[in-house]
């Protein structure tokens, strides 16, 4: 497989053509970004560890039956996935209040809920990736009724698969967000990354954060928590 | 009947007991406000346009057979209604884009809409209104899922009655706001006012402002404009 030209630069990755029209190359960099941009700064160790992360993670949503873009790992710092095109939402899933849906309903945060909730953010830095409906997807040609609910029902698959893994490491899955990507052929795959960077992650005892609220709340250093999360799911593989 | 105790006053409204339990008696305000009150005025005239404008599209809402809170106009500024408990809610409906839809997802106002849109808005002046989904919905225990089906067909339902009727006027019903409560054994009603200060209405031809934009852009002068549709609407019953 070789490297080929840039295809597209985002906020932590960039990513590459390759030889295959199928496969995109992915390099994972060290750049971290919170309000929309707004904070932003370079964190030596930080690529390397989402990327062994995500791999990790969708290497197991794979053996769990959850149909994803992932297809190997093959640096500290890059992986290989599917070619696929993004559809411009933001998938939430919520186990226990947290963050903008703390504020915006001011449910304490850590409140449990009833049932996970899904909530739906088109991706669009310059509208700040407003909160949609069902109803705004449709209308605006996002997705189709169809698609949504396979959207849906795929982020609480991931949600069951990812609540029992992080809880055999200790870890209480706040909330996280998903992306999903087209094949040409139409089927829906788990695209992005899974990662601290894109998920809420408390420690089960301490209730610490493991995740990017360190870094977005100002908490302290981030490369030890994610290292932390590494070594968790690194030794639960061994065990 | 007779008018007894304040129970509520609103931004645009009193409500008062009456010798009937299930029998409120409210009074319209000429109080203006927008930006979540932040901007406020007293506007001579307005409480007696909008509660004859409400009670002739109740009376028409009634006809058409949507269950709904009003009894009788009793004066130029007064009516009377079934005592509910309102539903935290504002449920918007939405033929084209306008107002925040438009800024929020960048779509130009006046843009038709493939479908009508429902909106929900959680009803709470600390939070600032904060759109929320059906799910938001049901973990707040706000609303049950059948509910949430009942207002949205309801919704609906209202909007195809309006729509007609305010077309045969030369309005362009553009989108509304709608309030529901609950009888103490459990059904829904439409209830609270319908008028220029919750509906935006176009003028079919010159797309003037026929509406509350008026106030909250600084446009001009609301009651003549209010009078031009309290007008048509009469023109129309008396035709």
């Amino acid at each position: 497989m070789e490297k080929g030209t840039l295809l597209y630069e985002g906020k932590a990755k960039q990513l590459f053509e390759t030889n295959d029209p199928e496969v995109v190359w992915v390099e994972y960099l060290n750049q971290a970004t919170a309000l929309n941009g707004a904070k932003k700064d370079m964190i030596t160790g930080k690529g390397e560890l989402n990327n062994q992360i995500t791999s990790l993670i969708f290497d197991f949503l794979s053996r769990s039956g959850i149909n994803n873009h992932f297809i190997q790992q093959i640096s500290a710092t890059e992986q290989l996935i599917r070619s696929v095109n993004i559809i411009p939402l933001e998938v939430v899933v919520r186990n226990k209040a947290a963050g903008s849906f703390s504020k915006r309903l001011a449910i304490e945060e850590g409140t449990p809920l009833a049932f996970p909730i899904v909530d739906f953010y088109f991706k669009n830095d310059q509208l700040d990736d407003p909160m949609i409906t069902e109803d705004h997807m449709k209308v605006l040609n996002i997705a189709t009724e169809k698609e949504i609910q396979l959207l849906r029902q795929m982020a609480l698959e991931v949600n069951d698969v990812l609540k029992r893994l992080f809880k055999e490491i200790n870890i209480d899955l706040i909330d996280f967000k998903l992306e999903f990507g087209k094949t040409p052929d139409g089927a829906i795959l788990l695209a992005d990354e899974i990662s601290p960077d894109t998920c809420r992650l408390w420690d089960l005892k301490t209730k610490d954060h493991l995740d990017k609220d360190i870094y977005r709340r100002d908490l302290g250093d981030i490369i030890p928590v994610y290292q932390e999360v590494l070594d968790r799911l690194n030794k639960r593989e061994g065990d």
